[in-house]
């Protein structure tokens, strides 16, 4: 692949001169325009060391607008990135609606670099590169461009670069003793980048292969195909990302597969029986919390269920006798103005918890194929193809080592009636219900379906949903401590 | 001071039950009505090891809301949270209007166990203390009620829970090697305690003591304090934080002081001596880029002025030539609602440079006595106490390591009006000129007033104010650079 590359191209000065002057502003103007239009993209420059990658990031940095352009180079990960996924670092850093993000070596360089220095097993490269691309389909999908550069040298010019930088007093302190490891590598290096491109080049999001020998070539033609890239943005705007104007339809005819209508809601536990449930399960959930810290295995439980269901006991249940020093509960409602300039799933992404130890989520992900879907604030599309995105996230926690619970908190339409009118007769609750709730409870058919939906979709080997009958608030309760206890059993002992 | 308190209070079972399951129902609804009016409080957890801290911290995450409430364990500060002053990490989370934060530890670990283990210089303990109490005052002077406690065990006890602690599976790897150093230095910890709770118990964020030896005794003490503190901050809503309702008065007589009257603004540069001195200027910088990444300095430079005076055409000028990698450039405008809910300078915090690198800031927290100011959306008081807290931060910044720059851009009116009329003409730069900049030329009174204040009040010795006279785009452009060189230089030199 790469060898085809005419890497005899080149661009005298005064020529480059003319169209560097010219492509420089055409960029600033183009990135004013997307900017006013919230548009956004991602430029992601990887290729050999000393191939030119600074000099053309100085460029663009000088045209582009500062207020709406980022440069983030990306260098060995800090131990604290190292307790997540791979991508995590750089889902905390994505731009928001409007902006130009530019990575300076990228997610790529985990399957490059990290790949020719053995820091990444050879296992885990396939797993990446579907990470990869599911990362980058779901911002294609929000609307975000992504332009991906390779500039290649051939081996003379790069060892000619690296010395010359060597001896430079200006640059000699940027020259790695990884970049002379590419240099002795060299055809190991190229089939390996050959190896990413070709896995990697989705029709959306594509390569564009830059012969570098001459730096003004590969100058030139990085700039001119972003000039490109934002025109095309500018023109065909993704309509995906404006809001809605109309309500989903969604079937009024029942799926077939309804796992709700299963759930036996009669059962319960007696108070004495709860009592030594509960304290026997909070104990060893206590216990596990040690070996969580100890073995630094990450726990990620989410909380959906239908309103007045009981989620906020039932966290209350399992957090009360950990250590609160590692586990930390988030609650999420609408989206702030931040959150909404992003990707929906960037707010989970930043409060993920760390290794070793445990987090909470009331509501979570799911909120996009439940109130999202129900009340029309995704268009069709977009909570139809989040079954595959969500699918693909948790894909990403569980291979990342995540224990993952998803519970669903279930009641029938009578106890909400009953728990919604005594919650309005008691003061010290009456906040917790308001006109929305209700409003909601009218909707009880379409979330029935949308939520029997969401879990045969979402329900998987890796990611199995767990419907927890709550009719009994004491039942529930030790259910879910229960089955938290034994899918972290389940994964200490492997 | 501690030896006074009387360790043998203490509680039986029976008052202790009932006064605890009181106060949690009390805190639950004090915390939702705080939460409702937006009122933000900080509870700050210190003591000695096994003192009871993680007891309390699980009462109090068990009956407040987990929406609105977030625990901090403060642990051993990681090398990206060593690279700036060492406030940093605190003020990254603190909490946003409506919200309770606990640090469990804080701090002032820094001057109590790094003091006592001899990680922090004894030197150094003067200018934390002070940072401490600027850093708590303007919490308090933005809304904030902060409720600090201190623990305390007798010698005695704090063997006894330390033995039980160390040989109980659920607790025993809790105890840090640390903790046995509190016993073992029993007495100086104590003076060290003394010392520190004697220099920070302003009026305004006091101290608790609480007699730890009896668990029951030091959970209702706390508890209840906090609802004190709770109950204080309903009655006294601070005014200051309720947004302004009339303009601020500005003195229409000039102050006495007008540094900018005595601004020469008939330098200027010719094209060719331009070139050439911005040529040597933007080189020696490059080279001094290589020598802060290798001395690991943090360089701020904040960019101050009129509309039109220049700010981007300088702060192009200055970061052309720069390696991308270690430079950003941070532009700031109105706020956003998140950063709106913070103290004004929380979102400056957050865009420090590491050390090593160098940020460049387009506007600034000057914002707060300069259009805040004039435009009325700081009330008086708040804009005068900022000159103080300006001043505090910047001490921190430079105490710290940081090379700061001020820089402020001069042109005069007609200038001005020249500028606005040449972007206007031209299609390429209409977009940088809005009816929002003709309205400040309006203004240009009250603004001169404001900066001739600001700089009267804000330059100091440790950082002093730049005025460049910028009438002339060539002579601004290279005085920036070799003010900051050479201000880099100074501090690489020494």
């Amino acid at each position: 692949m790469l060898q085809c590359l005419d890497l005899s191209l080149s661009l005298d000065k005064s020529d480059y001169r003319e169209k560097m002057n010219e492509l420089m502003h055409e960029l600033r103007s183009l990135h004013t325009e997307c900017w006013q239009k919230r548009l956004t993209l991602i430029i992601v420059l990887e290729g050999w060391a000393a191939a030119g990658k600074g000099k053309i990031s100085q460029k663009l940095a000088t045209c582009m607008d500062p207020r709406g352009f980022t440069l983030h180079p990306v260098v060995v990960p800090t131990p604290q990135e190292q307790q997540y996924p791979f991508l995590w670092r750089f889902w905390q850093v994505l731009p928001a609606k409007g902006n130009v993000a530019l990575f300076y070596h990228s997610w790529y360089t985990h399957v490059l670099e990290d790949r020719l220095l053995e820091s990444v097993q050879t296992n885990d490269v396939a797993h990446c590169i579907q990470a990869i691309n599911s990362f980058e389909q779901q911002l294609a999908s929000d609307g975000v461009a992504i332009a991906k550069f390779w500039i290649h040298l051939s081996q003379k010019e790069l060892k000619k670069r690296l010395k010359k930088y060597a001896k430079d007093s200006l640059d000699a302190w940027r020259v790695r003793p990884e970049d002379w490891q590419q240099h002795k590598y060299y055809q190991q290096y190229t089939s390996l980048a050959e190896d990413m491109i070709a896995q990697t080049s989705t029709g959306i999001n594509p390569w564009t292969l830059i012969s570098g020998d001459c730096k003004r070539w590969a100058q030139v033609q990085v700039l001119s195909q972003i000039a490109t890239t934002l025109k095309k943005l500018l023109k065909h705007q993704p309509t995906t990302v404006s809001p809605p104007i109309h309500l989903p339809t969604i079937n009024p005819a029942k799926s077939n597969f309804d796992a709700l209508s299963q759930v036996d809601l009669s059962l319960s536990l007696s108070s004495k029986s709860y009592k030594k449930q509960i304290k026997k399960q909070q104990l060893q959930l206590r216990q596990l919390q040690r070996s969580i810290y100890e073995q630094n295995v990450p726990v990620l439980a989410i909380f959906e269920g239908w309103d007045a269901a009981g989620k906020g006991g039932a966290i209350k249940r399992l957090t009360e006798v950990l250590d609160p020093r590692s586990y930390r509960v988030h609650a999420f409602a609408a989206p702030t103005d931040e959150e909404k300039a992003h990707h929906y799933l960037w707010r989970f992404w930043r409060k993920l918890p760390p290794a070793g130890t445990i987090a909470i989520f009331d509501r979570s992900w799911y909120g996009r194929v439940l109130v999202e879907r129900v009340e029309g604030f995704a268009t069709n599309l977009e909570w139809q193809r989040a079954y595959q995105e969500i699918h693909e996230f948790e894909t990403q926690l569980v291979q990342g080592g995540y224990v993952l619970l998803k519970f669903w908190l279930h009641i029938d339409p009578d106890e909400q009636l009953k728990r919604f009118q005594k919650r309005q007769q008691d003061p010290f609750k009456q906040h917790k219900i308001t006109q929305e709730d209700w409003r909601n409870r009218e909707k009880w058919d379409a979330y029935e379906v949308a939520v029997n939906q969401m879990i045969e979709r979402t329900s998987s080997a890796i990611a199995p949903w767990t419907i927890i009958p709550a009719n009994d608030k004491y039942y529930a309760r030790v259910k879910v401590i229960e089955r938290l206890t034994s899918a972290i059993e389940d994964k200490l002992i492997s």
